[in-house]
């Protein structure tokens, strides 16, 4: 077959599962958002006909001949070219698609499904042993599934690569610990300083409506589209990248704090930047995708961190949020607001964490999730494996399960090795930040004439329209000129805290 | 084949080809409700695939193989049986679908398409031939497909017997006539009673946000389920069935007239609690569908005209609709407040018309209608026909085409054959309505305690459950004991507007 036709019609056919994969994804956003309650067997049907037929779409024996015919010819001679780097995808897509038997996609589908329900009610009821065979089932399954997909070193690697194409168990554990190594004193040092921020003034009575007008003013500022996205309620706060021109975030508020929405808003938002910096003309090809989870992380991390928590931003901001809350920000001054959106403490809940402390409870779960894959940590050990790590870690014990080891939903859903990407995004976007305030010259003046332009062409240009031309590690190094290091994020995290608590 | 293993089959198919064709359901609900503008690119994409794969499945050989295997068999031997209805009918869309040439087919989607915003325009600019070569290549297209799905008779039979099943141009034009022959008098006697509603009494100021709260109520009240289904915004209203236990209204509001939200809630619900009466174990399957576009319409008809623009209704809504808007209803009484949602004047526009001149619009549209695919009429020719029958049948000359021919959407997208389907909606609404209260004695009874549940639980049982069991005029016959018949519904106009009108 000709190399060229077999290229065009690769491509078509990746689009067309793809395409019908958005469609699920729409879908999956009207599910949480306005689909009425009785709705729900059948929108499990559709999206069940969905994914099977979408399935069959990405594994279709086809493509497998498509690309043996496009890998040998001339057309990706070149390594580097967009081309080639739409096959490599392609194909490590396939190889993985094509290597999971039916069954065990089947059961894994069915039991994370059964799973979900049964976290959450033993969340509620802090109930470990009712969960614990369900744990014990998907880390089966999950074991199975590396073994299926295939490995090298570390069987962790085959799940970790499903988030993070190329990234390693070693090279996550590096530099991990570098960072540990670094960030304990720091978090001791916070603490130990004795003061404390205000944070009672982020505690304060922010009515919704003036909430979610403050926050979508915020959202289109630093440069989300409005007229191709949206902003909606929903308990569980996501962004969904329907396609080019659609893209749909979440948040929920809270009226008596100021951070759940705002920050909720801020990191969506960072993730429909960078949905929406995609290439609409590679749409549904490799090129045209987001690089990983770790990198889109970044860009929300990097919106709602290193730009939305920093006194540049406030420095804009901060006299709107007095106009938007007089009763909850009369009296506040700007350094007060600041310190209290940067209160540090150690505490049980991940997603309630601060920026330094966060990445604690990432790597807790790094370390567990390869420990269980690895066959040396028995599910039912769990709790304990937990709660001695917190100790290590953060200094305090989990008073029950349901503050430590049952409080996030991933495990019951099959996302074992996912959590590793959260604290990949803080470093890479403080290693990206680093660099455009390198190329950019003086980006905070911008942020204090409320303007994220310049900031967010850079990442437009530099991070988000390659798309998966590159894997996340060689992103980095073309963007940053080096491998991914712990280095930005610390030293960030220090000119942050430093001041803030006089160390 | 043994052919209780191929109706299985059958079932199975069919109904994935259903559950498909739901998530384009779905996709075009949002469409029209939150996708944002710059989404429409991308969303017309995903509509296309789903539409070529939800085709594939219907028009599938496999299907026709199956059907043969079961039509042959004891499985249909009772013609009245459920499984004998769902073969007849999954052979008659079959038949429908695969008579169709694919470039037949392709050239309507694309001529519509493109047609659509022509007519727009043209409707704006008061400019009929500019949209008049649409017209023509329309028109050709729907002679061609009536050819091409074969008919007896009139060729219109064709296009009508995709929207009211085994309907023939023969009995409509009958009962239409005979519907005529009473109407014209009736009209004439009203506007010569020189009596005349006081209408402005719905033209006051109605706070939108209230005449939501109103409009939920009363739609909840009659009996639309809010568990199973929503009501949103849109310019165009509609109701759209996705599924068991997801139906989904919208409607818009005036702040300046109680009417088109109040009664177009009405309106969407009726077909809303006809959807949600569907037996959901046959969703997907004819016995799970609904009957006819008319059997639908009539029960949209049913709930909007019969019930809500009925004296006994508002004896029990007129006081909470006085509490609801104290400024505008204050001074009004049940009685003026009844006349006034019963104004009958002969109008241009057919969705603005009353209950009685409503259709003189239809037998307008339905004669052309046939004269054009008969070829009797040239489209070019459309707007002189128009006008003069519009004389006849209204008494009035309507000013300009876009107060005329170009008022409706139908003919640009292809609907030819789908306007006489609201006439026979009511008409059945009017006979049901007698038979119900035959059946159920006092019901105004119950409309004056605001209780609307016996009605409900006998159109449920009577119109609702059976789905496609019966074809439209034998469910009528079923239900009401007799053909369809003009009488009942003239009838019905003749108790409402001889004592408004004094006649």
């Amino acid at each position: 077959m000709d190399a060229n036709h077999a290229y065009t019609d690769l491509i078509h056919r990746v689009r067309e599962g793809r395409l019908l994969g958005s469609c699920a994804e729409l879908l999956g956003w009207d599910e949480r958002t306005y689909m009425p309650p009785r709705g729900s067997d059948h929108r499990a049907q559709q999206m069940a006909l969905l994914a099977r037929l979408a399935h069959e779409m990405s594994t279709a024996p086809e493509i497998g001949g498509l690309l043996a015919a496009v890998e040998g010819s001339a057309l990706v001679q070149d390594a580097d070219s967009p081309v080639a780097a739409n096959v490599r995808e392609i194909r490590r897509a396939y190889n993985r698609a094509v290597k999971l038997p039916r069954e065990l996609v089947e059961e894994l589908a069915l039991v994370t499904t059964q799973a979900q329900p049964v976290w959450q009610q033993a969340r509620k009821n802090n109930d470990f042993p009712a969960f614990a065979p369900w744990l014990e089932r998907i880390v089966r399954l999950k074991r199975d599934e590396a073994a299926a997909v295939g490995y090298e070193g570390h069987p962790y690697n085959a799940l970790l690569d499903e988030y993070e194409p190329g990234a390693t168990t070693a090279e996550v554990t590096r530099v991990f610990a570098d960072l540990r190594t670094d960030l304990v004193p720091l978090v001791a040092a916070i603490i130990d300083s004795g003061r404390r921020a205000p944070h009672e003034i982020v505690e304060r009575e922010y009515p919704v409506d003036r909430q979610e007008r403050f926050g979508r003013e915020a959202a289109a500022a630093i440069g989300f589209d409005f007229t191709a996205g949206r902003l909606d309620v929903t308990t569980h706060p996501f962004c969904s990248g329907i396609g080019p021109g659609d893209c749909r975030l979440t948040t929920r508020y809270n009226p008596r704090h100021f951070n759940e929405a705002f920050f909720g808003v801020l990191h969506e938002a960072g993730h429909g930047i960078y949905d929406q910096g995609l290439d609409p003309e590679h749409f549904g090809t490799p090129l045209g995708s987001a690089c990983s989870l770790g990198i889109h992380e970044s860009q929300s991390r990097l919106w709602e961190n290193q730009v939305g928590r920093g006194r540049p931003f406030w420095e804009h901001f901060f006299p709107r949020a007095r106009q938007t809350f007089p009763e909850a920000l009369g009296d506040a001054t700007l350094d007060d607001f600041v310190f209290a959106i940067n209160d540090v403490r150690p505490s049980f809940i991940r997603v309630e964490a601060d920026e330094a402390t966060y990445n604690m409870h990432i790597i807790l779960r790094f370390e567990l999730e390869q420990a269980l894959i690895a066959g040396d940590l028995k599910p039912a050990d769990v709790p304990a494996a937990w709660n001695a790590k917190f100790r290590q870690l953060l200094g305090l014990t989990p008073p029950t399960d349901a503050l430590g080891c049952l409080q996030d939903i991933h495990w019951s859903s099959g996302g074992v090795g996912y959590f590793p990407t959260y604290t990949l995004g803080n470093l890479y976007a403080a290693q990206f930040m680093e660099q455009a305030r390198q190329d950019l010259g003086d980006v905070d003046g911008t942020f204090r004439r409320g303007e994220f332009g310049r900031l967010k062409g850079w990442l437009n240009e530099k991070v988000h329209r390659p798309g998966q031309h590159w894997r996340p590690a060689d992103l980095c190094r073309r963007v940053t000129g080096r491998p991914l290091s712990h280095r930005p994020l610390l030293e960030y995290l220090r000119r942050k805290y430093e001041p803030l608590y006089g160390l």
